[in-house]
């Protein structure tokens, strides 16, 4: 049999890669990684820039090195497939060490090439200084740049996950931090009520938080020097990071004549495959079922990610052998995340999604409690949103702003969104109390008893 | 109408009394207690003594006068209910403070007369120096003999939850502290393995732990000064605290000819009444019904208490009005607790429950994993345990001993419990991840897909 050839070398890819060594051992699987560094921990850059990570080479999950000999993958770093021949079923790869470019042919196709940061076309952005903060390397080369030039003005460009995580590294590095969004307000994602008790954590944090204006240019001589907005405003900086965003990297399966999707992610069908069955793809190339309203959507997270990932190995050794694929469990887009001493977290529909696709049958009931017992040192406020369906009653998504530890109990939500419950069998779970975990009453249970009361 | 009279006056007496009021504000709704505290956070007393909760005023919900004023209860501190006559729906009350009795008619009656902490009939357990931690006024006696006496030598009989709570925060005070019990490990209501866990920690943090003794006798001059074991050893001590469990103050209840169920606590049916139909009961005095096994057990906890006080008072109403009467959710007996840096919970089925009732058609799945992303500063070892059941494999409960923060999450477990899902369906949740929070893959998520391989 040919190899099964995954283009990719990162989460999804890895994971494939992985599952499928894991249950067929004797088969060739050929992983073409296009960086020098595979499988690495992507969101704990900004921990890594902040201290949190005490070093770069604690982000690595896998070397190549043990991906070859442990898992007998046949891994080759540095290797960019170039183009897709559907037809004879061969990937044209370029080794960009040797500069050579060869033919490979496939059994099966994964592609896990990923997303890229988006590098906006603003005059100056290639100035020394400006960074985005994806790929590993993007990691060493903000560490490196601190270390060496010492920055002390930060500009951050753009509001959501990685950019306020970024602004608290770097005012963790003592710098001086200004964050630009375009939109009306940061982390679009959240509702807006929940979102303005994030924006105020950084603002008591000392970080400056203008919304609603762009950044029109980059100068300096050689190395960045300032940032002017559209308003006009001139701001020093001796740093910046773009985090505007990212997008698919599906260029290779729109020149190959595979379906797109939202934002132009690889459409994906329950069994992650693409438009042509022999090709797989996963991760934050390719679209993602959303387990709420049942659409495909470009939601790239690292969770969905590695089970993407994991499942295009199972499903591929399964289709290899004659078995039953398995379906890819739709996702509730469950993140979470932190600024300095605020957590925040949600899952399933809020606010974004309701605008969105103009769903008009959904209602919120929102509660500020307490994180832990009322009376126990440390305790603090925590926001806790849900929204449900007005006539089923059935929970379909919620938010949680607060104090440590507070956010990580999205999960609950997830678990009870996902196992189709109403209010009053939320109302009625069993959660955990104790004095330094909980309030009596959680307030998912305040929540749901709210909401039984507005109904 | 004859008004509601209300047997006890802490969580689940004033759950009742509030909700009832809430609900019908013209009610008289009689609230008796026996002491001179109401509606205290009673699970804060160990934190008390260790000193993060910061005065024991902290610990009261609510006063009296606030009761009355502000809820409209009409509450007597210091009234002790002596008997109860069902056939002319009366209640012999005395009034403490002045010594006078008399008699209370009532429509309707709520036994809420919760729990006591049992005082084993060991020689010399009156001498000073030796305590319970049940009532608010047990928390104010042992904190004032902190402060007057400046003990340096502590006894803990009895190494479960509050046992062992009140080992740390007497070790926080800065006392030499032993824990000693009569059953051959602490913890009995974790699996082994996790109680293990547990008594590694306090052994770590130099609280001795002898198990498998008993303590035989108290000696001293008035004044604790030595417990002796029944292995002969004797041990030195300036406080003892005996937490030896609780049992339900069921006396009043069983002298009117109520049924009585485990443990003798008062039976109660789903809608919360007892074997009189004009009686109901609530709170650590009463069974409560089991989720998973259905069965009517005493599990004298906190939320479960205040759930059955309140849906007490949501059923005394509903009955006044015609209305039809809630039924109490069954419990999974989650509970949850820390010592120095490690945390555990519970939920559900263990090795406990399958011992008590032969369950054969269990198995467990069991992960050693990190509560953080591995690269994180402050990452721990988390333990999770499920069980499932062989055939259907639907969860049936899990534990988790862990460093801070992980054993919250048991509320996602016991979600997963009550939703009825199965290792696969736990598997497939999309749970939050971030690097400060989980790793991509939580533990539970880990420990279904074991489940699933073992399957």
């Amino acid at each position: 049999m040919k190899p099964v050839v995954i283009i990719g070398a990162v989460a999804a890819g890895m994971s494939a890669a992985s599952e499928l060594k894991r249950r067929m051992p004797d088969l060739r699987v050929i992983v073409y990684g296009k960086e020098k560094y595979i499988s690495y921990g992507a969101c704990g850059m900004p921990y890594l820039i902040g201290g949190e990570v005490s070093s770069p080479e604690r982000l690595i999950v896998l070397t190549p090195e043990k991906a070859r000999e442990q898992r007998g993958i046949d891994l080759h770093v540095e290797h960019e497939v170039i183009s897709i021949d559907r037809k004879s079923k061969t990937v044209l790869v370029k080794n960009h060490a040797t500069g050579e470019e060869f033919t490979q042919e496939y059994e099966k196709l994964v592609i896990a090439t990923g997303a890229r940061a988006v590098r906006p076309p603003i005059p100056g952005i290639d100035l020394e200084g400006i960074f985005t903060l994806k790929k590993y390397q993007d990691g060493l080369d903000v560490k490196e740049y601190l270390d060496r030039r010492k920055p002390s003005r930060a500009i951050i460009l753009g509001g959501g996950y990685i950019g306020i995580e970024t602004a608290e590294a770097f005012k963790r590095s003592g710098m001086d931090v200004t964050v630009v969004e375009a939109l009306p307000r940061i982390l679009t994602l959240l509702d807006e009520d929940m979102a303005a008790l994030v924006n105020e954590e950084l603002v008591r944090n000392d970080v400056r938080v203008m919304t609603g204006r762009k950044v029109k240019g980059f100068t300096g001589d050689g190395r960045l020097s300032t940032v002017t907005l559209d308003d006009g405003t001139e701001l020093e900086a001796d740093i910046a990071l773009v985090s505007a965003g990212v997008v698919p990297n599906s260029e290779l399966a729109a020149e190959a004549g595979l379906e797109l999707g939202e934002k132009k992610a690889i459409l994906l069908n329950d069994v992650l495959k693409t438009s042509d069955p022999d090709i797989y793809a996963a991760g934050d190339c390719s679209t993602v079922c959303n387990r709420v309203l049942g659409d495909k959507v470009y939601v790239p997270l690292a969770l969905g990610a590695n089970r993407q990932g994991r499942i295009c190995g199972e499903n591929i050794a399964a289709e290899l052998s004659g078995e039953q694929p398995a379906e890819f469990s739709c996702i509730l887009g469950t993140a979470i995340s932190r600024v300095f001493d605020m957590e925040f977290a949600k899952t399933g529909l809020g606010e974004a999604e309701i605008a969105r696709n103009n769903l008009n049958n959904l209602r919120s009931a929102t509660v500020k409690a307490k994180n832990l017992a009322g009376y126990f040192e440390g305790t603090s406020p925590m926001h806790l949103k849900i929204y449900y369906d007005i006539d089923t009653k059935v929970i379909k998504g919620g938010q949680i702003v607060g104090g440590r530890p507070s956010a990580k109990r999205i999960d609950t939500i997830a678990t009870a969104v996902t196992a189709g419950m109403t209010l009053q069998d939320v109302y009625n779970l069993d959660l955990a109390y104790a004095p330094p975990f909980s309030p009596v009453w959680d307030p998912l249970l305040i929540a749901a008893r709210t909401g039984m009361k507005q109904a």
